[in-house]
């Protein structure tokens, strides 16, 4: 059996990488090829991606992307997305187009407001509890002006604190439950330093401490009072284009595909999903954290006890109408958003947006990514585009040359693929 | 205004690049510079990674970092991770090595059930669509036997076909849901081309097939019944280390904080956001979708109408346990599994696992991250661990040298880490 490591984060990276490739490589030295040819020749631009995390021993690759034609609020966008699904950008491309040709966009910041919690357990009496957090709440916010201060000349801050009882569904469980406003910051040290303070302030200044025991003090990536909507409709009519020879049925089974969303958690899922491959893109180009905005995303889809689709469609007046709701907590500066060379790069291609302008070319990004994917399922099948973009996947796996590549695009326009089709047909193409 | 531009998939990537510099950066080179900087200079490897996906650019760097000492079912692995997120890969090194001192993790594969669903519309009377339904069953499957005859070789193939009506909640709806088992595929291609033949054999072979509108068909990522679990386990005395110094009051609140992360929805949405960070950063590593794992998970989160935490902490017999369930669809064929080539180096440091092993292994990472995450809150709070790995980041920011790190590193270690006190600290030391 394998041995244990002692002490193997403060091994270097070239020591890290000989450990790996000593214990789980038999010394194979064509696989430290394979990690040192992802290098970065620029040793501080390495270093700088090497810092980003622990115990970094190369730069996992994604594609960067744009897509462009993205008109929002009648600005036209050039929108940078990360992802290793193919087809996705793809689709976002041809639904920002199709769009542009129809009025493009529309969105709006509903709200903006952050959540922290500080969770501790109180035996006492409750009356005694109000009183004293009525008495402190003043110092619980003075306490923490020193984290404050930068925070306020930008125009944010604490907005309300409020003590919650919760001991009807915990046994002496009580909550700190604050809000806050972080501009254009994420805002989660900020707002965990905040707390952190706020438990210590509370407990400390309490006759007797030890009767208020402080579980843990953190933000909450829930955000459903941080709210984006954004929009995209026209007359049922001007839907026509080479995909769509009907569009009033094209109206019509568009509805329904987002209903059935709407009633059905197997397909509510998938369906969400699909908004996120647009969404999770922009975040990752910009440098954000997408187990927050999925987190977030996918509790307020379960809102009112079921998983439901995060977006909406009608027809009123023959106008056929497409719109997103959705929590999307993002930050333009702090965290990696400047420090990552691409991401900073993403955010300058965007016109350096506020957090509220990311908020909203985000929510477009998932709306258009949503709306692809409905009127490739509902007229095509997803089969068609997506393997299509996943031809050339297989094709680089069998090692196709240029020349088998472009026979086998031409080929596999009027047949099915998969992998067993395409190696079928290189295989021929070699025997020949 | 910016203008529209047509045909832009169709260029060239410097091309693309070219048109992004002249339209968005006011023609600067040096951006350009930064672009190119990320390309690999091994041309044909730079290709490969240039076809994943449409549009691209360049290579967007995410840390490729691994995680030592995790003891799962008696076996060591080094875990690959792949993640933004400062302290995730430490936190996890430091769950493994605590684990690996009492017992390590066990783990055991509950289901790997995939499901797809054919989605159609049907005005005309239900006995006879049933007996329909009863009739073409054989043939539906049959049809499908071009798709799943290399599946069936892997021991994989359909499951069960199903009529499932649901006019009660749409009119006219009903599905054929359908489940599948996709062995070490995902399995994502091989379902939607099944489902996407089954609704063309369905349609086809009815009386009147106009009868039989159908509206789409595709895979669900919600995959309750393809589900993993994962425990640790020891005494509570032995919980004992540096940071716990009384394990029976840490245990106590440990399972506080886990139960309200199953009665407060602020509070588990950020406890599974932290075990989605362990979780998604194997998931990238090893080439899968994340967006995917995500939505099933998040959705499964609030399988009983209220959003709570995927974990679950107890004490019985003086024994203290932590566990999770969680359901995940992965693959470790196909995709880009195999076809990128860091994503294939993870899974071959992992010993080149099964689809129901590399389940097993992330929904440790995601226990692994949970427990460090909870660790840290009820103890030192989650700000001391973070922000002394996001000191890193802010020096980078800061353009520190190495000496200037060293310096800050040291005095830090006591003081308050955020942008503007290191920021005032730095420039102190440059004042000298």
């Amino acid at each position: 059996m394998k041995k244990p490591v002692i002490g193997f984060s403060k091994l270097d990276k070239s020591q890290k990488i000989d450990w790996l490739i000593e214990n789980y490589f038999s010394s194979n030295n064509d696989v430290k090829k394979i990690i040192k040819e992802y290098f970065n020749k620029n040793k501080k631009l390495q270093n700088l991606h090497d810092e980003f995390a622990e115990n970094t021993i190369s730069n996992f690759y994604l594609p960067f992307s744009v897509a462009p034609n993205f008109l929002i609020d009648d600005k036209l966008f050039t929108i940078p997305m990360v992802t290793e699904e193919s087809s996705v950008v793809a689709a976002a491309s041809k639904a920002a187009k199709f769009w542009l040709e129809r009025g493009g966009f529309k969105t709006i910041v509903l709200s903006t407001e952050k959540v922290g919690q500080v969770h501790f357990f109180y035996k006492k009496d409750y009356k005694k509890l109000k009183e004293y957090f009525k008495k402190i709440k003043s110092k619980l916010l003075s306490d923490i002006s020193f984290i404050t201060k930068n925070m306020k000349k930008r125009g944010g801050g604490i907005k309300d604190i409020k003590l919650i009882n919760l001991t009807d569904k915990l046994e002496n469980y009580f909550q700190i439950l604050a809000t806050f406003e972080t501009k254009d910051a994420m805002g989660a040290n900020f707002i965990n330093s905040c707390l952190e303070q706020f438990s210590k302030t509370f407990k400390e200044n309490y006759d007797d401490p030890s009767d208020v025991e402080i579980i843990m003090s953190i933000l909450s990536n829930y955000v459903p009072n941080c709210l984006v909507k954004a929009e995209v409709s026209c007359k049922i009519n001007e839907l026509k284009d080479e995909s769509i020879k009907d569009p009033k049925k094209f109206a019509k089974n568009f509805i329904r595909a987002v209903k059935i969303a709407h009633i059905d958690k197997y397909r509510a899922v998938t369906h969400n999903k699909g908004i996120m491959n647009g969404i999770d893109s922009v975040i990752i180009a910009t440098g954000n954290d997408f187990r927050a905005i999925e987190s977030a995303a996918h509790a307020y889809a379960s809102n009112n006890g079921t998983y439901k689709s995060l977006t909406k469609a009608s027809i009123k007046n023959n106008i056929f109408k497409f719109s997103i709701e959705i929590p999307l907590s993002l930050g333009t500066i702090g965290g990696l958003t400047k420090l990552h060379p691409l991401a900073n790069l993403s955010l300058k291609l965007l016109g350096e947006p506020s957090s509220k302008e990311l908020m909203k070319i985000t929510a477009v990004a998932g709306l258009a990514q949503n709306f692809a994917a409905i009127k490739s399922l509902i007229t095509t099948g997803i089969q068609h585009g997506h393997m299509k973009m996943h031809l050339i996947n297989i094709l680089n796996l069998l090692n196709a040359s240029d020349r088998e590549k472009l026979k086998a695009i031409d080929y596999f326009k009027s047949n099915n693929v998969n992998y067993n089709s395409v190696n079928t047909f290189i295989n021929r193409l070699r025997d020949v």
